[in-house]
């Protein structure tokens, strides 16, 4: 089982766009067994477009067509998914009825250009999308004729060698949300199917608040290129995480060796792993509040460079409202008075991004609010107001409970985005160790 | 003048990394003013890399090929080159010398392996590297008798149909640094002459609050394919943007070009557009802002399903301490009230997400805050919680200034994320609009 993943948009080949879904599309298709063979970028132009769905169609078992089903004049890729199987486009009636209440609930008609995307070839079949208006489309052998490409087309991979009954043609929005959703529902299972038996089995898990190279030191033996399972390492947004990738015959045996090596890289870690594939460290500490069974404990936050970020990384989770009542963002030193009750004459004497401050406002934050916990936060996250003592990138955060106020001063690389990031990343850390009663190992 | 642009590597047909070579390579060709006619990319296969060589040789004018030039036995970019030439690899002793004195310098022997590193097709032209040790190669029209690529190669394009002398082929390494150090200093100036003069200038427009298809009827025939410069829109977190690429014989006509499509999408669309390329609604909020000259207008937030994203959107903004001083993150109806002075009966009659609320939330944190503007926002971000009468998605959203507290209902699409995003940005546009001294248009 093998596929081509077909990108198209002029956002693209001009480079104001870098293409994320094919990484995500090939992810997904090798961890059902399915190789990908190429990727392959045209622009929105009705020729190019064609030329690439004809070229590929027979030389793979599954073409997955990306973007171009947009309502407006330069979304191109129904028009030539339909010349290339040499049929008319049609409207969909299903998806214009689906289209119309949409837009009803909304309350306002369909604008007249959204007609296009009820529009799908003769013959074929279409894709629900449960988040936006661009229907999708599947043709799977239905018989088509083929049409070869313009000897002109430019990206063309010359003419259909195996015959149409051969490809099976996806077209998916380019939408990341509402592709991702598309072919998982209707496309992957399908994909599966047809794969019939390898797999590759994929499972990252996460750490944070050491280097990447830190941890491939860690992990030792277990990174050597030739192991399967294999283990990398991938760094994004400061989380470090191991991708492990195994490969076997069967999918059972490939879970079976995948779990060995999970708790091989967990064995070196221990509970630096945060967690495992989609769980955010925000979830993680919303799963150790919540899990005990008792009362939930609550948390509450006194932001002063991350402006907001860590309350709104807490209140990412749904159902966080079990824990999170309130937060505070202070960022003026008077409001860090007014608010958190921090004394004007800690802020003169240690500076408003200090530990005693931190502590503070972490402490005047968990009495306001009545809270279990509180987080607080002071740093210096650029790009101006930093000095030879307190440079930018330095942030002190406190976790208030009751026992007391513990501290950290922090020295974070990177820009003011990075910067706030991470310091919101590192006192969910902080409060991830507290509630696993065990101290930070950094 | 043309390209097209091939990676290789299994790491990005696995999909473990996203290919941000070919948006970068394409962004600086187009600002020469070639045309990009396509991505390939192929896995570390030498009769994959030769087939997507062969098959562009002949279809473009330059072919820019990053990537499998390393000193593993898993790069075999240059062997497929010379397959493709039909012409031995053969030792560069000028690379070799390079490469020893490098290693030389490092205090160790050169590994036997890199020595293919030297290694280039008979007749090429060696590229220079000067931050690695991969040499890049230049084919460039000396005759070589390309060989068409088997029948059996995946991602072929057909038989070369111009003949090589029509192609310039450039192979570059995949390390992003060595790569744009390469094409930088000795693959540009080359195509920039082949170009002669041309340019492709690109802006961006952002516009929020309707969506693209509303916006695609206002812009009318500005959107017609063949016009140049060139409109087309994109939409990315709710903001739907307006591409306009311009192409023309010199850089000084593309940009008086592109200036005068500016000004048309803005006399269809006025004060949607609230900012250009880099701009983010925060940015241009705080332009707005502090760009009077007199004293700076104070903002605060008072946010309960956003949970801190609208403040953190705000302090988004370096320097943004002269406008945003504190913020509330009430979650709770107890923290509404006792922190805001809601009352109690309001949230009773009308429910916690209802336009009075959202209006008290605002007047409270003025108050409290003792500024001049603040938003208050209280919605149902979902995924549970939602009613026939209230359903996931609704959100109140008030501005409270010295005239009152002007509020909006909204229904935002999505899961729990797009939700948040478009409330936190919905507020922001309000207050936009309202430091422009007018009306919503929507």
């Amino acid at each position: 089982m093998n596929a081509i993943i077909l990108s198209i948009g002029d956002e693209l080949t001009l480079g104001q766009t870098v293409d994320t879904n094919s990484a995500w599309i090939s992810k997904e298709l090798a961890a059902r067994g399915c190789d990908v063979l190429g990727h392959v970028t045209v622009p929105d132009q009705q020729v190019a477009i064609a030329g690439a769905i004809a070229s590929a169609v027979g030389n793979c078992d599954c073409l997955i067509v990306s973007g171009g089903l947009g309502p407006t004049a330069d979304d191109l890729t129904r028009q030539a998914l339909a010349d290339v199987l040499n049929e008319p486009l049609e409207i969909n009636h299903e998806w214009l009825t689906e289209m119309q209440r949409f837009f009803r609930q909304r309350g306002r008609p369909m604008p007249e250009a959204n007609q296009i995307q009820a529009m799908i070839p003769r013959g074929a079949t279409m894709l629900w999308n449960t988040c936006g208006t661009a229907a999708g489309i599947a043709a799977i052998g239905k018989g088509h004729s083929i049409r070869k490409p313009d000897a002109a087309a430019p990206l063309s991979f010359g003419a259909a060698s195996r015959g149409h009954a051969g490809t099976v043609i996806f077209v998916v929005p380019g939408v990341p949300k509402e592709m991702k959703a598309m072919l998982t529902r209707d496309v992957f299972p399908d994909v599966e199917k047809r794969a019939g038996g390898a797999a590759i089995l994929s499972r990252t898990l996460h750490t944070f608040g050491l280097g990447e190279s830190s941890v491939a030191e860690m992990l030792g033996s277990l990174m050597n290129r030739d192991r399967n399972p294999s283990v990398g390492t991938t760094v994004s947004g400061g989380i470090v995480s191991l991708r492990l990738n195994s490969r076997f015959g069967s999918p059972a045996l490939a879970l079976e060796k995948l779990n060995e090596t999970d708790a091989a890289c967990r064995s070196k870690l221990g509970d630096l792993i945060f967690g495992a594939d989609d769980q955010t460290l925000a979830a993680v500490v919303a799963e150790l509040l919540t899990k005990s069974g008792g009362a939930i404990p609550t948390v509450t936050t006194a932001e002063s460079c991350t402006g907001g970020l860590l309350a709104k990384m807490l209140t990412d989770i749904p159902g966080s409202s079990r824990y999170f009542r309130e937060g505070f963002v202070t960022y003026a030193n008077e409001s860090k008075q007014r608010l958190l009750g921090v004394p004007a004459e800690m802020i003169e004497k240690f500076g408003a991004v200090s530990e005693p401050v931190a502590q503070a406002m972490a402490a005047g934050a968990r009495r306001a609010a009545n809270a279990v916990y509180a987080l607080g936060i002071t740093g210096i996250a650029g790009p101006d107001g930093g000095s030879e003592a307190k440079p930018v990138g330095m942030v002190c955060i406190a976790l208030a409970s009751e026992e007391g106020e513990a501290v950290r001063t922090f020295n974070f690389p990177g820009d003011r985005e990075w910067i706030r990031d991470r310091s919101a990343k590192m006192a969910l850390t902080m409060l991830r160790y507290k509630l696993l009663a065990k101290p930070l190992p950094f």
